[in-house]
């Protein structure tokens, strides 16, 4: 479940609510294509914006719609004791698996973080994977915290951050917290642009935004990337480099992703949770262009 | 409401509930010392780590605990939907006035916090204060957007974060801002260790995390500055330094009042909700020392 491709969809919702009938075919499209798992309620899943009764509700489609592929639902939240909920709510509703961010109002200390996750841990029946993402967050692990975590029983993988874009440094970014956590946890990459380095530098799985909309593209990359043809990986992700573009220019890849998905009909417009929009005038112009550019659909 | 002090009451809570009895003592003691408004859930009160209920409840109480002090409700949240039924909340619980911050997980642009304000200021029959806190939100006003939000007609003040401790910077930093806002709109310094600089420099009121603790401490400082007596103002405040120093050292304001309120049996222990947790160890006896040395009860 924590290695290969974890494709991320996107929950579609609006001010009245979650569009379950896109959020299904959305999940039924990855299961389709046969991904390794699906990201349910990630960052691009906007989990952080939706009610627990929300969030239960989405975890079921998920599984309802996934077919044999494993669902990890993201159970992250302000307090333990909401995440204690969540995480029994995504089990009880037929989780896989879930994955926990240290989100954060007030600044979090190490010691707190390591706390959240061991009470955490102690409640779980699936295995957790431990999701490092300081831009949502605002919280940054040390390797030495990485490595306390992943030594909890239930953690079997790491969603790290983007690497560097050159291969030498990812390389030992990889082989250095490699070092600090036990064999069978496996990492994972985030920020697709730089998904492709880190998988050639070392990483099990990528935990992908665009996968969770085209899969196919998402797992021609992954597949190159597990049968070691480092050339085809590059290939592959070069070609999207004006996709990755997108991404650095609009704030990230949320924004981009659910423009794609509102232009190509994917979803319904608008598709985020106010006061986040989807981008607009010039910016949702130059989406449109990289499409077609790109063929992508 | 939004001039001379502003006291923010933690909102004590174990992970069964907010203690409510407490609460309502903390606001009482705010209301017989007569400062000039009672900030309820703000930072300082856990807001953003309360449901929506617990949040109305709280507010209940420190409107009738408050007497005929005026009473602001922080209504932040992470969707423009949530904050649209947390204002309505506050307002028929008896609030005067509402804090709003833009709270954030996806990093916000400036165009979607304008929105935002200005969506929720169509609801709003009360005034507002816009509150600006880069160090939880992690969104960055800019002048020039400050000076757009406090247009809006329910716009009455904004709480701006610490000032620099030179006194002319602060004076130039205030007027600057000033000279975007309309005259009504008043000026409120948050950071306790500089709020005597920027009382001085030409803020009209304290968002104060001590006042919440300790009244008449805070009042003396304002009440100081108020009078145009700088003097008295930075030696009331210079007195405080040994606090200002735990709060430098050890993560900020909240986990310091929080621990001196239950050290001093205003709050039972834990009063934070998990994962945050009150200093412990050396750090609490530190806390211990400063609170004898300061005489503080």
């Amino acid at each position: 479940m924590f290695t290969g491709l974890s494709a991320f969809p996107l929950t579609p919702m609006n001010e009245q609510g979650v569009r379950e009938d896109e959020f299904s075919n959305l999940v039924e499209r990855l299961a389709k294509a046969q991904v390794d798992s699906i990201g349910v309620l990630g960052s691009t899943g906007s989990y952080a914006y939706l009610s627990r009764e929300a969030r239960t509700r989405v975890t079921q489609l998920a599984v309802s719609s996934a077919g044999n592929v494993p669902v990890i639902i993201g159970i992250g939240a302000l307090r333990t004791r909401d995440v204690l909920a969540l995480a029994e709510d995504a089990q009880k509703a037929g989780a896989s698996g879930v994955l926990l961010a240290p989100v954060s109002y007030q600044k979090l200390t190490d010691d707190e973080v390591f706390s959240h996750y061991e009470t955490v841990c102690r409640s779980l029946s699936v295995p957790l994977c431990v999701y490092d993402n300081p831009g949502t967050t605002h919280f940054t692990f040390s390797d030495e915290l990485h490595g306390r975590i992943a030594h909890l029983p239930q953690v079997r993988s790491i969603k790290v951050p983007p690497v560097s874009t050159d291969i030498n440094a990812a390389r030992e970014r990889i082989a250095r917290l490699r070092a600090l956590i036990p064999e069978d946890v496996t990492m994972g990459i985030s920020g697709d642009a730089v998904a492709s380095t880190g998988l050639i530098a070392g990483c099990d799985s990528w935990y992908s935004v665009v996968g969770g909309l085209f899969p196919e593209t998402a797992l021609a990359i992954t597949r190159a990337a597990q049968a070691g043809d480092a050339q085809t990986v590059q290939r592959l992700s070069d070609r999207l480099e004006p996709f990755w573009v997108l991404y650095r220019e609009f704030g990230g890849s949320l924004r981009v992703i659910a423009t794609v998905a509102e232009i190509l009909g994917k979803v319904s417009t608008p598709c985020l949770p106010l006061p986040l929009n989807t981008l607009q005038g010039n910016q949702r112009n130059r989406v449109e262009q990289v499409i077609e550019q790109l063929d992508l659909r």
